[in-house]
């Protein structure tokens, strides 16, 4: 994607979530491999009381199914109608998910509708699309958000579903220069962690020359 | 209830979400009163990676409906399979919503299954239920909560919902002694406030002597 201002990214690693759209919305954690935990990202990163973050962009590497690796991307600034229920979420990812380019575009993202684009492809794809950008990782035993560097202007944080990083997923994203950081002394669902994130990151902002 | 032990107590106030059993699981935020915003601030309150925060009680003040107010506690001590998903939980508190006492018990509250009880009552009958207690509101326009005392063995939290505090609510609080806290600068989702004051709570008592 093309980058012209300051951004927050969030990408959200889901091991067994779905890459199809066959799923049931009456039964999403038991028929999705928990796609619930990433919606759930998706309203923590991108929505605010009465609005969006419009300097925020969220990826969903979703890693089940017979069509993964896929990932959805959802881009604050051009989203629209992104509600907070998990069953609205649900229906806009299924809705990216059902689509079926022609051909893969040389850009790997094919636009589902505004706002909301998917690839196929999992994490090299969203390295490619992400671009510069400051890399981290949430970690438990990372350095803790409070006192870590992090760059307030474009940074990138990876986040692991309920099953936590792979080894090969963990090990690309070292070598791909990720510092790890925790958000605290108990171990929180990816969503909670991303609102801590973000607080953070609003407190800095606020607090920026 | 009988306190014991060191508790969190968060008290989320609905405005308009249903106080009776007749929503659709199919669209939970268009025929509840926005009772989804209430069902997120359960998980947040009482759900960490891969358990439940046993000395945490949520109570949903519901002000909505024919049968309003009525008050739902979950206890995290006591609860039992509580699941993260919004439809899961909205069948947790639609079965306790379905419970209709004989007569009003002497405690006011009725167990609808293990840690869920319900109570014909809103924000008096919790404040009857809570006991002492330091009470706390959530208010954009309060202390930091970063700097803010703060009784961190047995605090209570008053989080409005997505319309915030009525006039008359946010005057028999501070007529009760709350202070207001600010989660930050900028104005978030009751849940997310919610993971953020918990990631607080976390920090000072891991810190605590």
């Amino acid at each position: 994607m093309i980058q012209t201002k300051a951004m927050r990214r969030f990408v959200v690693i889901g091991q067994k979530a779905t890459a199809s759209p066959d799923f049931l919305l009456g039964d999403i954690p038991g028929t999705s491999g928990r796609l619930d935990v990433l919606l759930r990202c998706v309203r923590a990163a991108l929505l605010v009381s009465h609005g969006l973050r419009v300097d925020t962009v969220v990826y969903l590497v979703l890693g089940g199914g017979p069509r993964a690796p896929r990932t959805v991307r959802i881009d604050g600034a051009s989203a629209r109608y992104v509600r907070p229920d998990e069953r609205s979420l649900a229906v806009a990812v299924m809705k990216a998910l059902a689509v079926q380019p022609a051909e893969p575009p040389a850009s790997g993202f094919v636009i589902a509708r505004s706002g909301i684009a998917v690839c196929d492809g999992g994490l090299d794809a969203v390295l490619t699309d992400l671009g510069p950008g400051a890399l981290h990782m949430l970690d438990e035993h990372g350095s803790d958000l409070r006192e870590a560097r992090m760059d307030i202007t474009d940074p990138v944080f990876f986040v692991g579903d309920h099953l936590g990083f792979d080894a090969e997923t963990r090990a690309r994203l070292e070598a791909a220069g990720a510092s790890s950081i925790s958000v605290g002394p108990v171990s929180l669902h990816a969503e909670d962690a991303i609102a801590v994130v973000c607080n953070e990151l609003d407190r800095r902002e606020a607090n920026a020359p």
